[in-house]
């Protein structure tokens, strides 16, 4: 592997330095620029897909469909992005016109989005493309019209290097301002910390663990000048099984399971990593049938040796706890750095006692839960922290008659599934990737989706301004032909001048 | 003044586990019995309209006129508020729908907001009604189907007694649950974060000074699960005077600023306290007109006599600072409590070097900055903190030539005014009363206009329900005629089933 030194304290305030001086010309670059740019960047990386590929492979351990599906994916974030930064929908435009007849008199008010300023983006390392160096955080700060500067994740700097290029080609070659981008390697959690405290960093976007989005969090607040950071830290996405539905379909929903627990090594922020249901003839169906499946599972190697270390571990502590039983392992060894699809089980009660078992195993596993009655059910719903999903399986009958456990649930999450499974997040406007903390540590705002672009900007009126001064999206004409908000009405039609 | 006891640790803690009970009823209750109960407050508090405003001129010896005036704006902020939420634009609903053609297929998925549970409101000492205790926060909260709890004011907690008593009636005559308002009396800081830091509060709305609205945001994120806070700090909202305007409109920019310093004895958030002009002589006539209509503005009673204090503490620091001169002092002596119109002036390197002179002084108080080009405006300019408010006294010609510094001001404020006062905040949907940190703590939401019920809600994303168990905004039939993104297009066309 090529080992990249880190940058110390010095390069790191130089980069952001110039991210800044990026920042007071790229701001007044029009929404059809920062698209074209991104546009751009796209159009470079198909030139490198299969070089950054080839790189992905050898530091993430992902097989080719998995990381081409992931390479795809991050291509059409960046597409479909672009298009709606143009669309300029996420900017909410709203005006007021003058009224002097009105008591009191009307001045002529005008809302639309600014951009906050550098964005520093920390990468995933189950992503080394849609959510790293070119991903989904990138894209809308660009979108939002930030420079960004990433650090790159130290399991894929040479795939992140690859596509560092591109983006940097994609900006020379659009006329954007040096230092639009900004690329920084650095293991440490020094290097991330001294990003965040930089004065001039104004928001970041970070995917991973608990501990080190928890951490950038901390250090934000603890500026002079706090930011916003929006760290999506992962969950285990509780998974109900109501008891009707679980009676017909105990089987289906158990080969669906298993699939969703293994995918990709049980790598994806959204793996469904406890389930629940109420003791039964079915549930033990379901987990006899998961089990098989399990068993037929075979392991595969993990992102990189740190996260198999860490499921290695992490999973030996839930099978250790009081009253869990190992009820499926692959019938396969494990080779090194691989990871064993398992599941476990647990009574109702020894879960709720027990806040070990409420924490993510980061890999391809999952915690049966066995209640005592779906008095207990809504008991641990009701305890349960906040989460990225959680799914219902159940029937029309099941979500009527359990109202309020069916209410506790979307209480706790970002996204609330029907007979689905998890994982598979769909990238478009109406998903919403968050969730209450500590899923997030911001509920109000997606890392998934163009909405995300909000992220990264802030309402800014204009009061009293002649026409002629006002930006585009503003101005009497509407010469972008946005939806816009004028007098109470939406609308796309110029106001008469 | 009637004594009130401070409500200790236990009561507010039951207190506020009601409040958590009225939510998981409140939630539930659709935008219509939301909008509702909202009306129902404003005609509650049209039923004491005498009593509450004589409490209120009392408690914060305001002029009737003055309070008449902040009386109708809340109850047109809880009527308008209402017809926002009924009219569920707010609620950004997107849907995409399935389509089992497309590779991968897509599952239907529908995001809505959700309520984050009960909200804390801290009114604020200047606006006894329109942010206090049935003022914008409240409104806002309970347009997103949030409780509120009240931490009455010290300063009027007459006035916000007999407006809790309004709302409680409202609340019974419309059916709310108990506990959907509460109202809590206490002084010291301890009753604030006791509110703040108990697990069941999940957002707060604060309208005050730097210190307490910042120690509240550190106590929100220090609980083991960080809730969002949105403080409203006030700002010194600097106007720019500009060459080319100040040479034909110094004298009437003058009258114009001297009535808006002195607007209600200078105490409203978007007080002009900041003043900057290029040395010259119609910089001299500026002073010279705005000194001669202080002199002639009688001193007049503050809200409260810790106000009438610390103004003139702060007052005379400022004026003590190196290089300020007194320019002009109203004419009158003052009584007891009451603030002296005044306005001083400082050289722009003094003001750079000085922190001090940054410092809000809240009250009838404005320094003028002498620059010694329009560099050094630029200068400060640039390092200037975050504000509610900038104002650009300027032709169109000076808003073309000093582009950069225009730029520059844009950054550094909320809203930004031509030609105008920043005095007087409209209540509309385009009106943005925040800004970068100091003016508030979080830079992407408003406390003025019905955008700010966002503040109090999250998206949920529904993925794969059957249309039948949805909400009302994201089922097929669209019965609430709600503008929707379907599909990536605007409409509020049913969608066929």
């Amino acid at each position: 592997m090529t080992q990249y030194a880190d940058f110390n304290e010095q390069e790191i305030n130089q980069a952001i330095d110039k991210s800044r001086e990026a920042f007071l010309i790229y701001r007044k670059y029009s929404l059809k620029q920062r698209a074209d740019f991104m546009r751009a960047i796209a159009e470079e990386m198909e030139g490198i897909r299969e070089e950054a590929i080839a790189l992905a492979m050898k530091e993430a351990h992902l097989p080719y469909p998995r990381i081409e599906t992931e390479f795809n994916r991050t291509i059409f974030q960046l597409t479909s992005y672009a298009a709606a930064a143009e669309d300029g929908w996420w900017m909410d435009i709203r005006i007021d016109t003058a009224d002097k007849e009105a008591t009191p008199p009307k001045t002529d008010i005008r809302k639309t989005m600014v951009p906050l300023g550098p964005v520093a983006v920390f990468g995933a390392s189950n992503f080394p493309f849609a959510y790293s160096t070119a991903g989904g955080d990138t894209a809308c700060a660009f979108a939002a019209g930030c420079p960004v500067i990433v650090k790159a994740h130290p399991a894929h700097p040479e795939t992140s290097d690859c596509v560092a290029g591109a983006i940097l080609r994609a900006a020379r070659r659009t006329g954007m301002p040096e230092g639009i981008f900004t690329h920084i390697h650095g293991a440490g959690v020094e290097t991330g910390k001294t990003i965040v405290m930089h004065p001039q960093v104004k928001a970041v976007g970070f995917t991973g663990s608990y501990a080190g989005g928890k951490a950038l969090y901390d250090f934000a607040n603890q500026r002079p000048e706090p930011i916003p950071v929006f760290s999506e830290m992962g969950s285990i996405n509780p998974v109900y099984l109501f008891p009707e539905k679980l009676k017909t379909a105990a089987e289906e929903t158990a080969r669906q399971y298993a699939a969703s627990i293994t995918l990709s090594v049980g790598q994806f922020c959204t793996n469904p990593g406890l389930i629940l249901g109420v003791k039964s003839e079915s549930l033990d169906q379901f987990i006899k049938k998961l089990g098989a499946e399990i068993r037929e599972t075979a392991p595969a190697p993990m992102l990189h040796p740190g996260i198999a270390k860490a499921f290695a571990s992490n999973r030996a502590r839930a099978l250790m706890q009081k009253g869990v039983t190992t009820e499926s392992v692959s019938a396969e060894a494990s080779g090194e750095n691989e990871g064993i699809p398992t599941i476990a089980s647990v009574e109702g009660s020894a879960f709720l006692n027990n806040p070990v078992l409420h924490q993510e195993v980061f890999g391809p596993y999952s915690l049966v839960v066995k209640c005592s009655s779906m008095a207990e059910m809504q008991q641990i719903a009701d305890s349960i922290e906040g989460q990225l999903t959680s799914t219902l399986i159940a029937t029309d009958g099941d979500i009527r008659q359990y109202e309020y456990l069916v209410d506790s649930i979307k209480s706790k999450c970002g996204r609330v599934i029907v007979n689905g499974v998890p994982t598979g997040v769909q990238v478009c406007v109406s998903m919403h990737h968050g969730g209450p903390f500590p899923a997030t540590t911001d509920s109000r705002f997606t890392s998934v989706g163009a909405d995300g672009i909000r992220r990264f900007a802030r309402p800014l009126s204009y009061q009293g301004w002649p026409d002629h001064l006002l930006p585009p999206e503003l101005a009497n004409s509407n010469p972008l032909r946005i939806w816009r908000t004028v007098n109470n009405e939406l609308t796309r039609a110029a106001i008469p001048s």
